[in-house]
C-alpha cells in the first residue's frame, strides 16, 4: 500500500481508513440516509467519502442554486474512469437540480500530453459525444474549453499569486511552470460556477477518484484565500478501481489494460480474455474452492460499472464462490453483458456526434 | 558598472557597448539616415538601440500593416520612463502609421505589487488620461486590460509549457509561479498583436528602455518556438536617465527622487531644489572652474525630457561650463520650464479624464 496519494500519477490506496483520518474526509455513509435516491455507487460504498457534501445537500434540499463540476482531459476514448465521474454528475444533475458545469481541459491536454489545442478538438467532440450519450442534459449544463474561457484563464492567475513554488512542489513534486498552471487553471474551472457570469457565490460539487484530493485541498485553499464571500467546493470521492491486470488505477497510459466505452466486441474480447481473474491454478482445483471474486478485474468491473442490480450481482458471486461457475464460463457471460451495454452506448453516441460537435465548436 | 540587466531591479548599466558584442543589439546609428523624421531622442543617442528595426521599417516603408505596443502597470503617477516610452509609441504612431496596442498590465501591478484588478483601475485612469494628453490617437490605438484579454491570457499558458523552471530562474532569478506568469503575460501582450483578432502574422515594435533586454529574449524565443508563422518582434532601447539624486534608474519605488506628470509646481520645486547638480564645492570656484553639465541630473532632464531643441540645450551648457551661469539660477530657469511643461500637460490632461475613464471600463 502506498500511502501518497499523487494526483499525476497512478498511486494504489488500498487502506482508505488513514483518509479519513489523515486528511479530514468524512465518509459518505452517514449521509445515504438523507439522500432520496442514493446511486448504486452510494450504496456499495464506491462514492465513499466527501468533503462538505452535507452543506451541499442541504443547500439543494433548501432550493438554492447548486453547481455540480467536471471535466475530462480530450487526449483520448472515454474510460471507465471518465465514465464513472460523468455518470456521477449526470445523477447529481438529475437528483438534486444542479446545473452542470463541463470543462473540456484542453491546456491540461496541452501541458500534460503536449496535445495543442487544434489537435484535442476531434477527441473532445468523441468525448462530449460519450457524455451526452451517458445521459447528460446539455441545456442544463454549461460546456466550455479550458483555453476559451476568460474568467477560468483570469481565476488562474489570481490564484498563481496565492501559491509559492514550495507548496506546488510539496503537493505536486518538482514540475515546471506548465504543471503547476493546470493545477490552478483546474482551480479557475473548480472557482467558475461561483463568477458573477453564473450568479455569484453557490455551493459547487465535484465528484472525483480520491486521487484527486490534493488538488482539492489546493482549491478550497486557495478558495478562502481569494474571496470569503465564495463557498468552498465540496466534493465526493469514489474509490480506485484497478486496471484488467488488476493493477492500480485504471489509466490512459496502457491502454490495453482499460476499457473504453468506444471499445468494438472484439477489442472487448481480447481485453476480458486477458484480464486477472480470482481463478484457481487448475479447473479442478477452482470446482472444489471456489473462485475469488475479491481478487477479479472481471467481478470488479461489474461491481464498479456494469451491475447496478445487487441481485443479480450476489447470484454471480455465488455461483462463482460456490465453484459451480469456472472462469471461462463467467468472461462469456460478462462479455455479453458488457458488450450489449457497450453496443447500445455506441448506437446512441452515433447519433449524437453532430450535436456533440456543434457543442465543442461552440465550446 | 553593473552589467548584470535586471528586468526586475534596478541595476545600472553605464557602459553601453557590451550590450551590442555580448547580447547581440544592433546600433541605432546607421539606420537614422533612413528615418525620414527621426525622434529627437533617436538623434540625440537617447534611443541607441534596436532588435529587427530594420525591418519594422522596411515593412512600414513597403506599405504593410505594423503595429507598435507597450503598455503600464498602473501602481504610480505617469513618470518620465512612462513617458518616455509613451511619446516612442506616439512617434511611432504618427510617423510610421502603427497601430498602437496599448497594455493596462493590472496583472502585473496585482503579481509584483499585490495590488488588486479593482483597485488598480482609478490608477489606469490617470494613466490612461496622461497618454492621451501626450498625444496618442485612441482612435488608433487598442487599449486593453491583461486582466480582460483572453487571447493574452492563452498565449501566456501557451507560452508556459516552453519554458522550464531553470529558464525562468536564469532570466528572472528565484521567483515564485506568479511572477514568472507575469513575464508569460508579457509575452502574450507582445504577441497580441499577431493573433487572428487582428489581422494575424505582422511586424510588431516594442519600445523599451534597455534593462528590458532579457524579457525580449525571451519572448523573440518564445515566438519562435510557439510558431514558425509569427514574426519575432523587432525592440528599440532607450538608455537609462538617473534619478534626481543621481543614482541607477528613476524608479517607482523612490517617489521623491524622480518626477511625474502630475507633480505641482511646489512638488517639482523641491525636488529640484534637491537635485544633485554638476556643481562645484564653492561659488567661487564654480565660476573659476565651471559647471559639469554631464554630471548633473538637471541638465540631463533637459537633455532626456525637457528641451528637444539642440541649440538652447547647447546655449545652457555653454553657460553651466563657462562658470557664468551657477546652479541656483539654473535650477530656477529649469523649474520654469519643466513647469509650464507640466502646467500645459495637466491642463490638457484634466480635459481627458472623462475619456480615460471610458476607455479603461471598456478596456
Amino acid at each position: 500500500m502506498a500511502n501518497i496519494i499523487d494526483p499525476f500519477g497512478e498511486s494504489e490506496v488500498s487502506d482508505y481508513s488513514h483518509l479519513f483520518k489523515e486528511f479530514g474526509l468524512s465518509p459518505l455513509k452517514p449521509l445515504l440516509a438523507k439522500i432520496k435516491n442514493p446511486s448504486f455507487t452510494m450504496k456499495r460504498g464506491i462514492l465513499f467519502a466527501h468533503r462538505d457534501f452535507d452543506k451541499f445537500l442541504a443547500a439543494a434540499k433548501a432550493g438554492k442554486k447548486v453547481a455540480v463540476m467536471s471535466g475530462i482531459k480530450p487526449t483520448g476514448k472515454f474510460h471507465l474512469g471518465s465514465k464513472m465521474t460523468a455518470e456521477d454528475i449526470i445523477y447529481f444533475q438529475k437528483e438534486f437540480k444542479a446545473k452542470v458545469f463541463y470543462c473540456i481541459a484542453d491546456l491540461e491536454a496541452y501541458f500534460d500530453n503536449g496535445v495543442s489545442l487544434e489537435d484535442s478538438r476531434a477527441t473532445a467532440v468523441d468525448n462530449v459525444a460519450d457524455l451526452l450519450a451517458l445521459g447528460l442534459d446539455e441545456k442544463k449544463a454549461y460546456i466550455y474549453k479550458q483555453s476559451n474561457e476568460l474568467d477560468v484563464l483570469r481565476l488562474a492567475q489570481l490564484f498563481a499569486k496565492k501559491v509559492t513554488t514550495n507548496m506546488m512542489k510539496a503537493i505536486y513534486g518538482q514540475k515546471d511552470i506548465g504543471l503547476y498552471n493546470a493545477a490552478l487553471i483546474q482551480a479557475g474551472d473548480i472557482t467558475l460556477p461561483q463568477t458573477e457570469k453564473f450568479g455569484g457565490p453557490k455551493q459547487v460539487l465535484v465528484p472525483v477518484g480520491v486521487d484527486q484530493d490534493p488538488h482539492m485541498r489546493l482549491v478550497r485553499d486557495l478558495t478562502k484565500r481569494l474571496d470569503r464571500k465564495l463557498f468552498l467546493p465540496a466534493s465526493t470521492y469514489h474509490k480506485f478501481f484497478r486496471n484488467l491486470e488488476g493493477e492500480s488505477k485504471m489509466s490512459k497510459r496502457k491502454p490495453l489494460a482499460m476499457l473504453t466505452m468506444s471499445d468494438s466486441k472484439s477489442e472487448l474480447k481480447a481485453k476480458i480474455v486477458n484480464a486477472l481473474t480470482g481463478g484457481r491454478d487448475t479447473a479442478e482445483e477452482q470446482r472444489k474452492l471456489g473462485g475469488q471474486p475479491d481478487k477479479c478485474v472481471i467481478f470488479e468491473l461489474l461491481a464498479y460499472h456494469f451491475q447496478p442490480d445487487n441481485k443479480k450481482l450476489a447470484g454471480r458471486r455465488s455461483r462463482c464462490e460456490s465453484g459451480k461457475m469456472l472462469c471461462g464460463q463467467c468472461k462469456e457471460e460478462v462479455l455479453e453483458i458488457i458488450g450489449d451495454r457497450l453496443k447500445v452506448h455506441q448506437a446512441k453516441k452515433a447519433k449524437l456526434l453532430k450535436k456533440a460537435k456543434k457543442i465543442v465548436e461552440n465550446a
